[in-house]
């Protein structure tokens, strides 16, 4: 297919500077735009919606598998931050720190939560005291807050926006399943709902969760060929319950701590949409979360009985879809522009000529591809092309994937595709820091995670040429 | 009626200590519980639950009448918080304040938001430049915090959870009828979703919100004889735009400020809830908020086919309740306790006897009554009794208020009533300052609005014995 020509002249080309592709894209597709405070983002209404759409979805999710909803504090006192070891040396050095209330010092500075273990776990020691009690499968949506150096909208921002799950079970079986279940539900959530295809796997010790015995992760290739962890699912053993005195007597009578669960999916993911499905003229979004699924342009709206057409179409639509009627006097070509920008998955168009024939256009955002519809037959095309895009965006994305991932077999091969290619690297690995470390000094790599799916690519350890223990996906990553 | 036999035993009666009963409420049913982070609550499931129905019954009413949402920044430099003189004065003595990021200390002091109009017209600035601009009509769901010497759950908390109505508009008359639209949104959700009658009116300029031209409020009475302000709506005329230099072209090509509002509704509501409806058996739930609306108590479970028919009803009825089967081997008593103090509106009960005569037992929670319904109507019917409790609920709370609203006419009869009737006062009023402040130093009460509907009481101001110029409602308040 021959280059399409570009639409929009006020983006930069992906080709030419993606990161500044992608900020051309937050700002004109009207996602976020920067605050007067400092890493901090203003997540507009068309970003909001996306958003909304994704906590949904994500919610409904949850609640199908047995998850409630609480409301956590936003703060949380120095000490309590401090009584699990390796969580506060992982968090204490990126919080914000609260001294004073109006003109009073506190007696103790409290943090604003960059993540809520130690809330939900001094809850849990208030409210866990028998098996009975177990599991507690909760939930929250909120806002927690990074001391971050560097931001990006939505990918890296002192704040963002989340939903951390917690849970507590009477097994470290059960916890697990809950830790494994709940990956599954992230990545069919990405697959399914947002078309974008993910590698799952687990975290190696160094990149795992401040306190976690062990971290799943679902990893994400976007167009430039970096990684973005796209949701995290973390087995906390009892680590945590002995910290904070959460015991439970249990069926033998026996007085004993919990297994713990935490797992998370933050607005990161708006930057993976963005980043996976996006191109030259802008957002291109997949249907289920798209806040707008088909834009209706009446061409020619001031022939009679054009406007009133669309409105029409647009009555019958909006039974099942999440449609719009832009009868504003912005030219066509604007309209276009603009509905390409914003990344919607149709457009309708509909003018004198169609109304005599019955008909109307729909135009694919994803790949500009033109039908005419009987109108008799709009909602069940609609539908159709909606599945349609979602099919093209997850398998045009899948293919870039395995397009830009290489295996290699020592040093050398790393680093060459490291510099290069940029893309997934699949290497074996010893299971030794050591490696890790050299690998991401020599080749600018981390490891991304041990996939579930297992290949043996070589015998030996790509760095060290010791005897291989894993088969990892390794990456430069956002 | 002769007084009802108290069945659960441990909460305390409302008329032996009403604060004390209220805090039993919000323990018993686990709607809130105390954390260790002063000020703040750990919201649980099921308060959560019912401020999310509270979140989306209010959100569709918001999105009903064209507003968006946004997520703004959960900070605020303190440059932008000083930028209007009114606003900082009102909010700086009760802010959290951030210092320290990580291991630095910031150059410049952040607040935890206290409210977000500092935000909102930053942004706006950076966004409005036409007429064509406008109306903005944004709102966002979060928490804010202030900080409070004294706390309540819900009633008054350090942080709590609201959203946050703020709009722009090309002229004054379009932004004082939003400010009434907005009111009267929230005088509807409350008289009917959640069966609390409210007064209508407009705050006294001492009352008045920090930076506002006029604040509107809808006032309920509490079981107690204390009003609670339940939702306000405020005109700020264009002094923030001024402030943060919001300008526009309008239609007449010259440059003008555009006119704002605001407008909030808090968790607070979960406190008027409780305190409208509630008794000395615990929550009693308005039918369109409750989390659930029939709890289905199988009797005799292990007879054979008792819980198979009980599962049948609740798939029947969850097509259109919310309703949930209780299995579990707790006592039948323990049962009735339980979904009592949870307020649940109604509860089905179906033994094996029912099942012989096709019939089941609906008990309503807030005024006991026991119907026999056939099964074969009893989607019908429990719709009709839902829409009974509602009306009961409403009509109770009326009549409760109407018996504890009092005319006075001279400043003795209103000490009088103050210290001896609990409840609304009308009484007329001069307009002063001098004798809004005497009278909450003689007779401890505060002016709660000048309300839409106006009565002569007499002509005199009830303090001062000058020309009265309004009818005002005074009483204490939460």
């Amino acid at each position: 297919m021959a280059k399409q020509k570009k639409m929009v002249d006020e983006i930069t080309s992906m080709d030419v500077d993606f990161a500044k592709w992608y900020t051309d894209v937050v700002k004109k597709a009207e996602l976020a735009s920067y605050s007067n405070v400092r890493g901090c983002m203003v997540i507009r209404p068309y970003g909001t919606a996306l958003w909304e759409n994704i906590r949904n979805e994500l919610d409904r999710r949850f609640k199908e598998t047995g998850h409630e909803n609480v409301m956590m504090p936003l703060f949380i006192p120095e000490s309590l931050l401090q009584k699990e070891k390796d969580h506060v040396e992982g968090f204490a050095p990126e919080v914000a720190w609260i001294t004073h209330g109006g003109e009073e010092k506190l007696t103790e500075r409290l943090c604003v939560r960059p993540t809520s273990e130690t809330l939900f776990c001094d809850h849990y020691s208030e409210i866990i005291h028998s098996y009975r009690d177990l599991p507690k499968l909760y939930n929250q949506w909120c806002s927690v807050v990074r001391w971050e150096k560097t931001t990006r909208p939505f990918l890296r921002t002192m704040e963002f926006f989340w939903q951390e799950g917690h849970t507590m079970h009477e097994t470290a079986e059960e916890a697990i399943e809950e830790t494994q279940r709940m990956l599954n539900v992230y990545s069919d959530f990405a697959e399914n709902f947002l078309a974008i295809p993910v590698v799952k796997g687990l975290k190696t010790d160094k990149e795992k969760f401040a306190g976690a015995e062990s971290t799943y992760t679902i990893e994400a290739l976007m167009h430039d060929g970096k990684a973005l962890q796209s949701g995290t699912s973390h087995y906390f053993g009892d680590g945590f319950s002995k910290a904070f005195d959460i015991e439970f007597t249990g069926r033998d009578n026996k007085l004993q701590y919990p297994h713990q669960t935490s797992w998370g999916m933050s607005s990161r993911i708006i930057g993976a949409i963005i980043m996976t499905h996006g191109d030259d003229n802008g957002l291109v979004l997949p249907p289920a979360v798209a806040p707008l699924q088909v834009a209706i342009l009446p061409i020619a709206m001031h022939k009679e009985g054009v406007l009133e057409k669309a409105n029409e179409l647009a009555q019958k639509l909006s039974k099942t879809f999440r449609v719009k009627v832009d009868d504003s006097d912005n030219s066509a070509g604007w309209k276009f522009a603009e509905y390409e920008m914003k990344g919607v998955p149709l457009r309708l168009e509909i003018g004198p000529k169609d109304i005599e024939n019955n008909q109307c256009v729909l135009v694919r955002r994803d790949n500009r591809e033109k039908t005419f519809v009987a109108l008799d037959e709009l909602e069940v095309k609609v539908a159709e092309l909606l599945q349609e895009v979602h099919n093209g965006l997850y398998e045009k994305a899948l293919n870039r994937r395995e397009e830009m991932t290489y295996s290699v077999t020592n040093l050398d091969e790393m680093i060459e595709k490291a510099e290069n290619r940029p893309g997934f690297i699949k290497a074996m690995w010893c299971g030794e820091l050591a490696c890790e470390e050299k690998l991401k000094e020599v080749a600018g790599v981390t490891s991304r995670c041990i996939p579930f799916e297992q290949e043996k690519i070589a015998d030996t350890c790509v760095c060290c040429g010791k005897p291989a223990k894993h088969m990892l996906y390794w990456g430069k990553a956002y």
